[in-house]
């Protein structure tokens, strides 16, 4: 499902790599190797708050963020998935999920705003993404 | 609904204030004056991720947590609100539902862990109570 109208925030665009297309959101990796943090964007234009989508896209955007965090979970052995909707610094709507570990930089603090993110080399970007996509359903 | 086994992490109890119940979760107040901050925790013993509950208590805790965050945008003319689950230090399933402006002193970082928390006066903790009640509907 889609809307022509939407158009993912240059800064989404600048900061992640496309994983995955899903049928309410498009799934983004960060580009940040320290932690695998994936962002969930559904394709709505004009919304910035969940509670704002109608209740069947709703549904559909929740049931696609919890996949998601139990297949993080489950590629990295997280201990623990943390799962964030801020907009702060980018108002369009966008669904963190992130596997977090306590041996992580950030640990037991959040990610955002924490030290630089480390951009991937081409060779570990290219391993991560073979990755998630082995693992991570068709919905 | 509840299950008996289910106990508040001592540490939500220790900074938090009670402020409703609701069908699925306790509405808790953050005891700290500087956000609008609240916390749904759902009354389920040994669950730590959303994707574990089933899926109508998942749902009906998800539409709880909307309801929370679309009542605190109106109930203080949120510029933002931050909804997240991260759980890296009380593991207990929490969701945090905090109202968020560029004035507020964390501004546009997460409030995690930034400064100190300033706990409420008696007077400003029942008049945020009072507010809250009258704002919130019965779930």
């Amino acid at each position: 499902m889609s809307d022509h109208r939407f158009m993912l925030d240059p800064k989404l665009t600048a900061d992640t790599h496309p994983v995955v297309r899903w049928r309410f959101s498009d799934v983004l990796l960060m580009n940040d190797a320290r932690f695998p943090w994936l962002i969930l964007v559904p394709r709505v234009p004009d919304v910035t708050e969940l509670f704002q989508l109608a209740g069947p896209q709703r549904a559909g955007v929740v049931h696609e963020a919890m996949v998601l965090g139990e297949t993080l979970q489950g590629l990295f052995s997280a201990e623990k998935i943390n799962t964030a909707m801020l907009g702060n610094v980018v108002p369009q709507l966008h669904i963190h999920v992130i596997a977090r570990f306590s041996s992580d930089s950030a640990w037991p603090g959040p990610v955002w705003g924490v030290g630089a993110a480390q951009p991937y080399s081409q060779g570990a970007l290219r391993q991560r993404l073979e990755q998630l996509l082995s693992g991570l359903p068709n919905l």
